[in-house]
This record gives structure tokens, sequence and C-alpha cells, in this order.
């Protein structure tokens, strides 16, 4: 696969109103998007940082797993997502047959309409790993 | 402050020579640098993705943080670096003014001759977070 850089940060956050005003007024970054993803059962912030963003992620249910992440870890960093230049799908043949454990057999849609799919930690040295193309 | 990019993600790894495979073979990133800071307790191989770099965080003692960060919550992200660009002893004066507890009080050294300074989770919505510059 051909990753080009880190696409965002993702970061788990109990509330993502307490954790704005962090990376508004002392960092000085600014949030330009805030949605919610249903199936995931999390709102999303939106922040830019160079050719990276950081995606603040609060959960909207107990059983989200950024709930039961927040629970186990604290909050902090919960993944980082590679964009993939030649394509999410090949990238996942690719890892598979080195030996990468999946989490997504197949491409979806994701935040911000992206194509993603995750690798298990399992398998990416502790990190939860993500791939996306626009 | 002004941050202008993720400098690296420290990743701590239980051994630099397990991750490096995954990282060159899966992910197609190069290693081009392996130094030992000593009064970290620590090994540190570097990748570049982007304008962001991958620090990977080998322990070579058991008191080092990071073979605690490992023993609590497993290997994974360890901590965000921000590239600043008008200077780390400013960024550290103007996150104190704001309420943010600092681990060091003072710029120092860090990998790479970097200037660095750390601020600590508590204050920092959980995410150890390193500020820099060259």
């Amino acid at each position: 696969m051909k990753i080009t850089h880190i696409e965002h940060l993702g970061i788990a956050v109990k509330s993502i109103e307490e954790a704005l005003p962090y990376y508004g007024n002392v960092l000085g970054l600014t949030c330009y998007n805030i949605e919610t993803v249903e199936d995931q059962k999390v709102r999303t912030a939106f922040l830019k940082v160079g050719d990276t963003k950081i995606e603040l992620l609060e959960a909207t249910s107990p059983e989200s797993t950024i709930a039961k992440f927040i629970e186990n870890k604290g909050p902090g960093v919960h993944h980082v997502a590679f964009a993939v230049a030649d394509g999410v799908a090949g990238a996942l043949v690719e890892a598979e047959e080195k030996g990468v454990r999946l989490i997504d057999k197949a491409p979806r849609k994701g935040a911000e309409g992206l194509t993603i799919a995750f690798l298990h930690p399992k398998s990416t040295q502790g990190v939860l790993t993500e791939l996306c193309e626009e």
C-alpha cells in the first residue's frame, strides 16, 4: 500500500464541549465541523493541523466503543488513520496477505464521506489503525 | 502559540525489532534512524509519513516511563508532539498562563536535537503532549 500521510488522529474525549476550549484557546486549533455518526454511537469534532486532522470522539451511548475505551484506558489517542493513495480495498487485500487481522473485511463509509477500514490492534503493534481514501 | 503540524507521534512498542517489520512490510514506511536517549531510558526508531514522524519507543530499563506505560495501558500511542513555529519557551509561558500543568517548566533537548517540552495529560484531555521546535 502507498501511505501518503496521517489523515487523522482519533482522540477519545469525555466531552467535546469540555475538550474544545483546550484545543482552541491553548493550541490555537479551530474546529470546523461537528457531526454524529449514528451507527458508531459517536459525536465527532474536526480540527486541522498541518496535513492531519484531529478527530475528537465523544460517546453518544454507554455501549459506544469510545465509552468502553475511556472506561478501560482513560481519554486519549484512540486510533491513527493513514491516507492510502492507491485505495483501501487493495490495501486490505495486501494487509491480509501479510498476516494482518482485519476489523473491516471490506471498505465502508466513515465520517466526512471517506472510504475507510480498520486493522486490528493485535496485528498493528497495539495501535488501532484506520486506512482511508477520499 | 502557533502550531504548524504534528511533528511526531510517539508510539510505545515492546520491541523495535518486532515492530519494524509491520511498519516496513505492511505500511511501507522506512526507518531512517535509530538512537538511544540515555536519560529517558528509551531507544527510538524514526519513520516519516507525510510531514509527521513516527517515533517508536522501546524501554531500555524496567524503570523507563515507556515500560510503565506498556504495563498500564499496553503498547500504543504514547504522546503527540506538535511543532511550534514561534518557539517552545513562549508556548510554555502561554500554556501555563492558560492553566495548563507543565511537565517541563523550561524547554530541554530531546531526540534528533529538537528543543522540546511536555505538557501534563491531566491538562490536555488525556493526551500526553509535547511541543517542539527545530
